[in-house]
């Protein structure tokens, strides 16, 4: 469908609609009503909000919006001449998805929030928009009002980056501080969490590092200039953790994140996220509760770092309307689509079997003479050595003991085959938990 | 003067014009010839550098340029039709200034690393820009590579800015860094920052906090959006704080940092640079050495951390080629200026007498019976309240004692009427400082 591309001189605003009112697209909506004001004088010209999709148009709101405003029916909106900008901020993946394809097909320009559907299909989205002249804008769905898209696609432009590593699930970041901070087990902590609502009833996406593994691929894709999307990124949780890694940890010099991590080496990408050790002398380690920061290394720009609030109606509502006075700007402007080129094809993702990094390995063993002897060579055959040890906690009822190791680097592959072989042999009761280490 | 608005499409290239080829300069021209096919990829259109601008045509430099590209004359390359970008990177007020409205008036774009002439003319300049349908962009202005005003002018764009509290000195920076954790005075401090680089040879411009009320000036004119510049800045340098006050510092639970503050409150904006104690458990207050940092609390946003090195010829090559690709996509894009729009007003400048703090002071006094409650009346006689004192290091010999106080809030005004009073009091023998608190 063609629109005519300068409407909104013709009516005199910018018109903006808006797919979903829960608690994100409520504080849009109302700030897109209070803020008309300095919204205008950011643009230059006035928007207008111009329809709200809702599901039930009788449910009783928070946010008063004028009745003729609500729609629960999106074909009936989305042809509208008198909107040129969609914020998306339903969340999940449909219908959220075939909304936006539909709004781009439509001409208009796209806002969103959505993590999932960023992180699935941003790759398809972003042509669609370049083909029809328009835009997806997405600063939203990673870091909230941290701007991170922004920073990709414009202020390191001239940079090669090497590396991404971010704490971007505050609810896991919570629950690791308390973990550390307070000895609490994990599900301590998740009752805890949930209770002050930080965590969901159902804290899968969260705790297994699926949420820090949408984003990440969106950060990645951005950074490395090729189509990274979420069955690319390998992705664990953090419920292995218990209070005796966080210790040890300590006494080592590091603390324990959940970490999302890109590096581009060799031409290949490497994406993931788990658990790491960081060192305590990285303000990365210093990130504490609820909060979100993303470590970027550019070839030029040096080390740099974004922090706060990764989450939350005001901070997500601060991306939206950054992305729609741009989108408005862009609007202005006239010309073609914004979508920034990313000419650079594919790269192989480095599998994690290739990965090459240092272990921290918990294990309990018979406390006896000759298990170190015993564990060495299990590592050694798999040319795995050992940095450090620590032995503790001796339990002189079961006659056993704890036994933590750092590694030297080594292949995953090679670290996962000593695991292996370690759980059979005779010597380890049990494998507690491995770490891999990040400095 | 007139330029044909398409002129790159004839040629087929957009052309990068740069003045100044010192160590930045030297670094922003390698990076656009080794970069050329990167940037070309960012900005969907080739770059190609036209002339660079030095003082001596015969000098030997690190970086090789066609000598066919040097020029010392630039009233032969400001009016060239192959050129639609100046870099300039020259530093210093004057010829910079002359240069960039020369620039402008030729209707071409603008990117600059001069905070100096950012701070006392950036109001003059944006409207001359806006007026020429160019712009002026000036990220590598404050906090090199670390992006700053881009996320005041596009992420941030739906905020009411509520505060600035920035590290943005790194020779301050690592001079405190060292003064606080290896117990140097200021003196052997600057003089290791020398030795190591970090400090020139006339550390004035930084110790004195001039070159972080630049930077904060840029800032805070971004922020508050109000025309702010150098002259509305109270600076304070570091050169009075010794290692005893980072030992209090310590521990009372702060970090002594040199801060650049911005805040709008009750329609006045307050600029001010000076040592402040900030607390330990702020992310803030572990920066250390030459890093820089910049905290922001937006309304929505919320409060948040730009961290990275704030200096160096690469980062700053990094901020320039930000610029640069938007610049060049916003020729391409065609249109009008996209200098955004800041239509508020001149706002009162809240002066110095009006500010209400916490304060630390540092005292040498007679070391008998009495002291105290004298010092309390003189801090009473100007209604300021004692939160906290702590009585340390008595010289036998001299009969003194040297005493510490934390205040409750208080009024500039005030407590500088209280210092002139306790100067002049027979038990006060000096007031060896005193540190505004920021928490």
């Amino acid at each position: 469908m063609a629109r005519k591309p300068a409407a909104h001189l013709e009516r005199g605003y910018i018109g903006v609609g808006v797919l979903g009112m829960g608690v994100v697209g409520s504080a849009v909506v109302q700030a897109l009503g209070e803020r008309a004001g300095l919204l205008a004088e950011r643009v230059g010209y006035p928007l207008r909000l111009t329809w709200v999709l809702v599901q039930d148009l009788q449910k009783r709101r928070r946010v008063e919006v004028p009745p003729s405003l609500l729609t629960n029916d999106f074909g009936s909106v989305v042809g509208r001449e008198d909107t040129d900008i969609v914020v998306e901020v339903m969340g999940g993946e449909e219908p959220a998805h075939a909304y936006i394809l539909q709004a781009l097909e439509s001409g208009l320009h796209v806002v969103t929030a959505n993590k999932e559907v960023m992180a699935k299909h941003g790759p398809e989205l972003l042509r669609l928009a370049r083909e029809r002249g328009t835009n997806v804008l997405y600063e939203a769905s990673v870091g909230a009002g941290i701007p991170l898209v922004s920073a990709f696609t414009r202020d390191l432009a001239g940079n090669r980056i090497d590396s991404i590593r971010a704490i971007i699930n505050g609810t896991t970041n919570y629950l690791l501080t308390r973990m550390g901070q307070d000895g609490l087990d994990f599900s301590s902590a998740l009752r805890l969490a949930q209770e002050l609502g930080y965590a969901e009833a159902d804290p899968t996406n969260d705790v297994e590092g699926i949420d820090a593994a949408y984003k990440l691929a969106i950060l990645a894709a951005l950074a490395f200039r090729t189509p990274v999307t979420f069955g690319d990124v390998y992705h664990e949780g953090i419920s292995r953790l218990n209070a005796n890694d966080f210790r040890y940890a300590r006494e080592l010099g590091y603390a324990i994140k959940l970490l999302a991590i890109g590096r581009q080496e060799d031409g290949e990408v490497q994406v993931r996220v788990h658990p790491a050790f960081v060192h305590q002398d990285l303000l990365l380690a210093k990130v504490e509760g609820v909060f979100n920061a993303v470590q970027v290394e550019g070839d030029l720009a040096g080390r740099l770092l974004f922090y706060g609030p990764g989450a939350g109606a005001f901070p997500t509502t601060s991306a939206v309307l950054g992305d729609v006075v741009d989108s408005a700007r862009q609007i202005l402007q006239g010309g073609e689509s914004r979508v920034p080129v990313s000419a650079r094809g594919e790269r192989r993702t480095k599998p994690m079997a290739d990965l090459q990094t240092r272990y921290y390995m918990r294990m309990t063993v018979a406390d006896r003479a000759g298990v170190l002897a015993k564990i060495a060579q299990a590592l050694g055959d798999n040319r795995i050595s050992i940095a450090s040890v620590i032995q503790k906690e001796t339990d002189e009822v079961a006659r056993t003991a704890e036994i933590v190791i750092m590694t030297h680097r080594a292949r995953e592959a090679a670290f996962q085959a000593a695991l292996r072989q370690l759980a059979k042999s005779d010597v380890v009761h049990e494998v507690g938990n491995f770490v891999r280490v990040e400095d």
